[in-house]
């Protein structure tokens, strides 16, 4: 084994040790140490500071963009809105010791099915500092033991809140970060299923894909979403309209904006110059079928302009927000030009599979809802997507067939979110099948475990 | 892409198409294929025995054990059994479409968690041809394609299993069997995750290793089952016999056995020589700590006999049992002599982390509840652990800091089993802690979709 392996291996065994002793710590236990984590980030703002100054002289020496600084930079407020958030964390309810089931066999045997924390969990992110306090104090709350890394640009920041964390009073070892930031130390982390229960990678898909295929583990993934917006032959336009453009334009470079807007070929006449013109008004870049194109008319695809997607690049996202860590940044490699665009530019195959995180929107015409929801389960990523209709026997059959975690009606794609949905918390949007789908909350960062008595059973 | 590969991408493609179609069917409709394919099976039995001939007959001829040959064979009792257990899984209760949980947000949104299919499902599994039918069916009444990968001395009862089950009317490719049974096939399949959702390895642990380190998808793991039974001071000597005559010795080739019994060292003076007793009756040999030996006496570690465990190599296991396709078989390569034992064989390191699946029991004396509670987290398996006390607050410490999948008080560790939690059917006992943890039934074999119902509601 190398160095690193060895140190990591260390942190693994550690972190079991630390997860049995949070397993057994109350609510009341835990949410006092998450209060005084609170303080003491507060406490240590000239430090976090002070190391946050050295990763961003770092960075700007490596020639980081400054969406990418802007990301890595703390200040007063930032700091302010990370321990605040760690407060808000020890306010919720705690899932551990809830009892889902319960019931009594004829033998005589109670067998209940209670909720425990799920252990260990490693989390692998990139550049965002506040990750950091973030996915620690989820896991915290909910009685797993972390093993944190994060990104080269942020190691100095990452440390400093990792210490900051450590003085509140919680087990050793409950939370550590990994002093590396190479890439053996990914794999390292990936490799050691006998002391790591669950990897979570927050960030790009290069970096999901590292881990899903390093990982013996189980690994909870967080793929790109691209959301559909189905506006059916029995449409309200303007609520159409609306869920269109508040769908794809509230904020753009996230995982819940729309990205493909369906639209019934009988409307699509009536319908589509309404919503395009809204769209316009918003700067969105409009990519079409040839049916749309006939209909707007259109252009050749060259490079163009969208508008500015506003909140895209600054966002300092935190645990209010359900993009924690992931799709902020806009992944479009030939920015467009300026200039708004008045015309449509024919869509290719690859747009119906395009997450495109920015002012873009490709549109389809469909024959039928049976259409629409094949395009959806073909292209999209079984992540968010909606139907508008006042036909509700059309609305029941989309929510049904559409294979994705989140299936809405009358409803923007944007409201799939941990906080949207009442969580008051969000650890990510998990577009897996097992375990968790869809936003994450505290109760998702969970296991569970039979807890069954009796009086001497046998079995026969 | 090798023929192989592309024959199996294929089926993954076809399957995806199946699960479309699986989801829309109704619970009416599934039972309805459901008694079909069990008709189709008692229907087949002359093709089923032909298929099965030419399975024993080469397995004959490479020299597989009278123990393998009988796993491999079918009768038609064994036909008749596997058709009664497809009308039995008919007639469970349906968990796709079950609301979880449902609640109204203040913005006046709606959101249901329904529990849907996970999607498609891949089976590994060895040489038992019932796997193939009792798996395919799990997975079709919960809505999931499945493709099936047997091995290979079953392969021309599984083709004729399979065909059978195609003719009941299931959509098409709703069950597939890999017709390949070399390890490029498992590779393939663990390789898909676009097409696969779930893999499930149903073997030993070498198949279960392999898959995990080829797996791109989640894998529900089933490892062994190291159980242990603690014997607290203030244990009921007689219930604390019985029980631990029970979990050893009612069935002893299977993963809820008991392996290692724990003895607080207030009552081992009085408590051992009364169990060893018991247990030496049923022929169980003893391997122990150094305390034991000093209270039961020892002898030199050398090859001896225990006990015939009559059930660990002749089970057919099928629907209705607890073990389906794991751990069936003795792991001891170093087969004991004939002779009863009647002294303690001083216990190895290695003893307090071995499965023996046979009548081999390690027996330890420990200072506390403490010392028990940690023996257990570190050599056992967290499969089912149960302790024997009258001591309430003893046995609420024991469940809470035991982290297992299956923690009992006063209780036969084979309790831990599908069928006796009242499950109906089981697919095996799952020893991870993400999505499914211990007996799994039904409903761990599907997933869960948010349906959101508004009026036109905007994130502003």
């Amino acid at each position: 084994m190398s160095t690193i392996q060895e140190t990591i291996h260390l942190m693994g065994r550690q972190a079991r040790a630390a997860a049995y002793q949070l397993a057994q710590l109350s609510s009341e236990e835990k949410n006092t140490i998450l209060r005084a984590m609170a303080a003491a980030i507060r406490e240590a703002t000239p430090e976090l500071l002070e190391a946050n100054a050295k990763d961003l002289a770092a960075g700007k020496e490596k020639g980081l963009s400054s969406a990418m600084l802007d990301r890595l930079k703390l200040d007063e407020s930032r700091i302010e809105a990370m321990a605040a958030g760690i407060d808000q964390v020890a306010t919720l309810p705690d899932p551990v010791g809830q009892v889902m089931e319960k019931w009594t066999r004829p033998n005589g045997i109670e067998i209940e099915q209670i909720r425990v924390p799920i252990g260990t969990i490693g989390i692998i992110y990139e550049s965002r500092p506040n990750v950091t306090a973030d996915a620690a104090v989820l896991c915290f709350k909910t009685g797993n033991a972390t093993i944190l890394r994060g990104g080269s640009e942020a190691i100095h920041s990452n440390v400093a809140i990792a210490k900051a964390l450590g003085k509140a009073g919680a087990p050793e070892h409950a939370i550590q970060l990994i002093p590396f930031t190479d890439r053996e130390s990914v794999a390292a982390l990936a490799g050691m299923d006998q002391w790591l229960d669950l990897i979570i990678p927050r960030g790009g898909k290069g970096l999901i894909e590292t881990v899903v295929s390093l990982a013996r583990m189980p690994v909870i993934k967080h793929y790109d979403g691209i959301c559909h917006l189905y506006a059916d032959k029995a449409a309200d336009f303007n609520m159409a309209i609306t869920l269109t453009v508040n769908s794809k334009t509230q904020k753009c470079g996230v995982c819940n904006a729309l990205e493909t807007l369906l639209i019934h070929r009988d409307i699509a006449e009536a319908f589509l110059p309404n919503v395009a013109a809204a769209l316009r008004e918003k700067n969105v870049q409009l990519r079409g079928c040839e049916r749309t194109i006939s209909i707007l008319g259109g252009r050749d695809r060259s490079p163009q302009r969208s508008g500015e997607c506003a909140e895209n690049e600054s966002a300092q996202e935190g645990l209010g927000d359900p993009t924690l860590g992931t799709h902020s940044h806009s992944i479009l490699t030939d920015r467009p030009e300026v200039g708004p665009c008045l015309q449509v530019i024919p869509a290719t195959e690859e747009d119906w599979s395009t997450e495109y995180l920015d002012l873009i929107l490709s549109i389809k015409i469909v024959d039928s809802l049976e259409e629409a929801v094949s395009h959806i389960n073909q292209y999209g990523s079984h992540h968010t997507d909606t139907i508008v209709t006042a036909d509700q026997a059309a609305a029941e059959q989309f929510l049904r067939s559409v294979d994705s975690a989140c299936v809405f009606h009358n409803v923007s794609t944007r409201f799939a979110d941990g906080g949207e949905f009442g969580f008051g918390a969000e650890i990510g949007i998990s577009t897996d099948k097992l375990h968790a789908r869809g936003p994450m909350g505290l109760r998702e960062l969970t296991s569970y475990q039979y807890r069954v008595r009796g009086n001497g059973q046998v079995r026969g």
